[in-house]
């Protein structure tokens, strides 16, 4: 990913790309359906990387499984880049987990930047105090081979009802996680930021007491004078 | 709303409210399935305005639609009474939001006493930083376009399963929000700090270690007794 | 339940007892969809009792019932023994209260272990500052008569769709609950307490930066060495 | 049961016993969500009789519980009396079967009345073609022991939503099933015949292209007038 | 509505007429998870005229207000124009009825096209022997005062997650019920025809053994080649 | 697949079939929540050749993409082997069409056994007079373009939440489909041989008037007895 772009991305938020991807007539790249366990980080910003699990059969998925190193969730998890978002398909199911707290740390450790499934995670109260970006449903304390079987890794998925293809750049922040299709990514990140800009003057000026209409959009003339003079005042 | 009816209405929790609802056969009054965003602030209490969303359609919901300075979800914000409670029919749909941060922030500043929806809100992070209550059922930061139409402004709607008129006596506190009839809302209220008068007898004495059988109802002659000393202790 | 069983208990995490239980063939012993309303304490532990709701007729279910000392939900709460866990199916249906804030307290003091629901509780935000561990779905302000009818006492039930039986052993930490068959919670308990060991010493080593390939499991022969180094060290 | 009640019952439809319930304040007497495999069959009508299943825990239901004669379910095939209706709690879960065709037929052939479960039934194609009023969710070919265990004979349960007490009145017909309480099951019927002569007479008449207005209900004094004119050249 | 497009709309399927709409950017016009109780019918088609439901109050909804002339569902049963199709918004909630036999039937007598809701009809048995398209989710035997309240005729509605405008052209077969807005009626229409004549085509050819490559669509010049002729044989 | 494997499982149920995967602890093989379009067929017997879809991104599935040759969807449908049963995974939504009548009939022209979706088919009442097993969840009229990507042919997949891998061997009848793994399809095929051969037995003497206990399972040393006579006698 362009340095540019990541760093614009650390500083807009979800619902704002959202918007951004909106005006490109897509509609569903907003994982529906997670939320964060450590709130108060900065932006989650990477290049998907993704596994995919499907129904667990019982006689495929007996604890001695892990014991393979060729597992996929465990070759996952050693070889997902630095930087990478980790994507997990579980269709949706928290009944079991998606991993633990072992392996988020190992992640986190290799300088992963984020992981994220529409399934849960098992040790969760110790995920949420590792400074790590980490989005599921629901907790979830089963371990995975109860109902999950990996199956692919790096392969196009589905994730809370978002199509996630490897590369695509995944954003999160305290409200969800959102996937910009590769090759908008730069358009959209500087969107976003010119957007955030704009919010960020809105907001103020409501927070002193103008109306919305005129300003949010900017129909109003004076709107748009007034934001230029405060973008210059701002230096932004 | 009658300002005694209001000041009693701060100082009672939904589930009184609930119940002294349940009593004259109103059951389905509790909006379900939603939370505050940031659940340490005083009562939320007001009439209801509503807003009415239906299913988008991709030709009437184009970015341009807010230009419109009577877009009914703009129209709405800046026509909500002060005082009033904001409700939202989001046909319990959080895949897009219902508003966002610099709408909610224009209720605040206009003195709207606090907002609800069934579906979720956008910029979630910053909502649950304003001290104003908001309620939703969980993040959304995809725009309302994605999804709902806004199409009636204070008409009856349905939020959370719950009938809401116009000008009905809404409640919120740390566990949700209630929707009382407005011809009942005087006696409603006073009933209500009543049973919280005895409510938090109760509670001390079960704090004390005294069995609830005879106390809670108070069909023990000696709990009615007590209940009567410790008002008049209390000056209650 | 044997006191060693019960510190050993008081001392593993839920997701570990899983394990346990899934390398025994139970797979679904975990109460789904259950979240702690005051997430910092210790674990709980403790004999399932248990309360059993079905519909609410409404001519059953007027507020009058709890005149009744023999009303179930109410003798259940002044006979459950000091120790054990509350146990309620609320078929997962959490539209009204499993019981309030006042119950609650009174089981806290008389010296029970804990709560469990897989509705929910009204007065959340009271019972949320309470020092007693109480898991639900999610807040439910209505009077449980509204949806509930308490109807049996400490017979075998569903919570959460996991099977729960009296006397079975039930252990709640900061992600939920699990439900440990009586004649297993001994072994399991002994087992849990050694995995955790195990566990700890993986979590140290992949936060010193050593890959989870070999160590966890620990098919590796030095793994197995260094873990048995490091338990001499820790006196573990 | 009265047999002229249930003669009455045999004559009128769930619909119309839905609304006398309902005037008397009963709102969830219909079992929710359950269709009959073989629509074209008389009403179903008899008491209620119960069985009640909990989650299955693996160890206790192997394939050979079945060999225990007094397996739960088993022994309720054997025991429900003819003329009943047996009704199964299954928790609205339909992943495995309440029960095949074998018991069933043992049912129909003993007599009983027919049977209602709110989750599935195996063998459903057979079941089909029995001459006996069966109402589920859907067809369900895994063996009830991969999900539920029966644990309860003649108890109070919920099915479908829906309070059962052990001899309420159960009948079925081409649209669900409906429970009356026991104690109302006379005035019930009677009031349905009632009705039930009404709503013919409507029905006569609105195809014949009169206006629903003044007539349902009889508002226009004309209405009541041909409605008797009516009844007398009918004899009914 | 046109004529033609009436005609044009009688000959071809709900699914022809959702790619048509697709290719206009039209995601949601299919009314989800209704289907029709008589499904040997001709199509049915007519303008949008709608009814909205909103959650029942107890209070204002008792038996009784159905003696008001005005009551919103007795008053739209009188006043939908012949030829429309009567569309209820209800929520998606099938606990309730939305309508019962007799309106169905007057409804019909009065030369309406059809009836949708995305709730549940009573008397659904009888109503599937009338010679009239309805389309519903399931049966629901209790009266709509149980759950729904009437509150606006002709109004935009949702039903289904479709938005629903009066004067939208309402189409159903046997597969369900695809909502096309006015101003695209006739284009729709004609483009659908002729996309039913290529499908024929393609169907027989396929009958007849040919691959679909080159053919669905007709990337092979020799599809296109052999599509003329069997138009001008068919005389289509 | 052998060809006395597929003869032997055309003449016995999904129902057994899961009884005797489930004796060999494989809970999970029963597609949930799909049925048959046209109940009345032979049973349905091949070996999976499967279907992945994932969540659609708009600017991936315009209408256009259909020209390609080499779109997995009709790839997928040219290749699968006669004599498959063709599975797609369509994580369990049915709001788009997993595929249309023209694309089932050409499965059926090149001499496929079926097919199966955990979404539904568009064109579902021409599907249903086919003489062709297919199974869905229900009528979906839109495009599977408005939902789905076809992503990937022949690997391993979820469809209904049970594990499908290629080769497996699948069967359908009146009920539904059941996953057999590959390496156990002989022996489970014999063995629910010989199950429906005892069942046919008991099914026969319940007719006749016998009680289950004893005969079913047959712990009675008098059945067993009775049972050989029986197959002595119809030579089975």
């Amino acid at each position: 990913m362009n340095p540019t772009t990541k760093q614009q991305l650390m500083g807009v938020s979800t619902a704002t790309l959202c918007t951004a991807l909106f005006k490109r007539g897509l509609h569903h790249q907003f994982i529906q359906g997670v939320l964060p366990l450590n709130p108060g980080l900065p932006n989650m910003v990477g290049e998907a990387y993704t596994l995919r699990y499907m129904p667990a059969r019982e006689d495929l998925n007996t604890i001695e499984v892990f014991k393979n190193r060729e597992h996929p969730q465990r070759k996952a998890v050693e070889e997902c880049p630095p930087g990478a978002v980790f994507v997990i398909d579980s269709r949706k199911d928290a009944r079991a987990a998606s991993a633990g707290g072992i392996l988020v740390t190992r992640l986190m450790k290799r300088g992963v930047a984020g992981i994220v499934t529409d399934g849960g995670f098992r040790d969760s109260p110790d995920i949420a105090r590792l400074p790590f970006p980490v989005y599921h449903q629901r907790p979830a304390a089963p371990t995975n081979l109860t109902v999950h079987q990996a199956i692919d890794i790096n392969v196009p998925i589905g994730c809370g009802d978002a199509p996630v293809f490897p590369g695509d750049v995944v954003v999160g922040d305290g409200e969800g996680v959102v996937v910009i299709p590769a090759h908008l990514a730069d358009e959209v990140a500087a969107e976003a930021v010119e957007m955030t800009v704009f919010e960020d003057f809105v907001q103020e000026k409501v927070m002193e007491g103008r109306s919305i209409l005129g300003l949010y959009p900017p129909t109003d003339e004076q709107s748009r004078v007034d934001f230029a003079a405060w973008r210059r005042a701002k230096g932004r």
